[in-house]
């Protein structure tokens, strides 16, 4: 499969099966996302895998209750990865506070699309999940107070293969040569 | 290849030879990152891809002198493509607001990783470039004042293949599984 094939081939998933995810296709998504390039190479990123069937669904409760119920769908999903983000390194901060950049958003996005990537490779489906009870989900991990959790990421097995075409804007919407 | 040999493989390069990038590798590169998932598919990106020689040399020279010089390096790379971001859609932008997040920015490096794994995958090397002299790059394309040029990616053929170790945290230090 070509990458562009990979990343064409790739939807969120919203529903899945009980199917566990295998722990072998996991730590390749974890080494997929280690590897990452980051803003002076701060790795700024933390990768908790919950798929321990109890605390996952207390993990699903807490995330996804009340005002962030529109993710409750992610409940069906077998693992999540709690994303939490660290400072970037010296010069990376400094240099993003001159520029009006944030970094290590910018990283979290590297290494997370390589997570999910590696995932689909595997046929495993992901939803990126931005949405959520933070604050409940600190708490339940025992997240410290330095770290940010910004980004879940649901997993599994989809229920059904997703056909619904993706809606992107055109190549000339989003691209100018020499101009 | 698999995704993880592609994700490994992948050096930044900083010494390119000065053949050009074929427009069809170009093409492919932006293909992916138009593809690729954003936060309520905002897609908040934009694209001005530099490869004529003359104001390649002049975007070169204004992005990268004085205090910015770390990355003149850069000059030697044939094309550049100087990344802009857009505002996220409304609920995206508000939704990162309560959640101290700017989805924005970790959408640019979602698209910005799809256009340097496809430039790998075709043998081109690319290295990102966040700390340039952005009012000059601004100025010289005509960048309006509603989009920041947060990233630019230098590109072109390795002079020499790079076989420089990558330096990356240990598994441990980055994941761990239901804790």
């Amino acid at each position: 499969m070509t990458f562009l094939e990979l990343v064409n081939r790739r939807r969120s998933t919203r529903k899945y099966t009980s199917r566990p995810v295998p722990k072998e296709a996991m730590t390749r998504c974890l080494e997929a996302a280690r590897l990452a390039p980051s803003a002076c190479n701060s790795q700024p990123w933390h990768f908790i895998v919950v798929d321990d069937e109890a605390l996952k669904n207390k993990l699903a409760d807490a995330a996804f209750s009340g005002m962030y119920s529109m993710n409750s769908f992610a409940k069906s999903a077998p693992a999540f990865v709690v994303v939490t983000r660290d400072r970037s390194k010296y010069f990376a901060t400094i240099a993003g506070y001159f520029r009006g950049i944030r970094y290590s958003f910018i990283d979290i996005g590297i290494a997370c699309e390589h997570f999910i990537l590696q995932a689909e490779e595997d046929g495993i489906g992901t939803c990126w999940l931005g949405w959520f009870n933070e604050r409940a989900v600190r708490k339940l991990l025992g997240i410290p107070g330095n770290k940010k959790a910004d980004i879940m990421i649901c997993m599994g097995y989809p229920e059904e293969t997703q056909k619904i075409d993706k809606i992107r804007k055109s190549m000339d919407e989003i691209s100018r040569f020499n101009k």
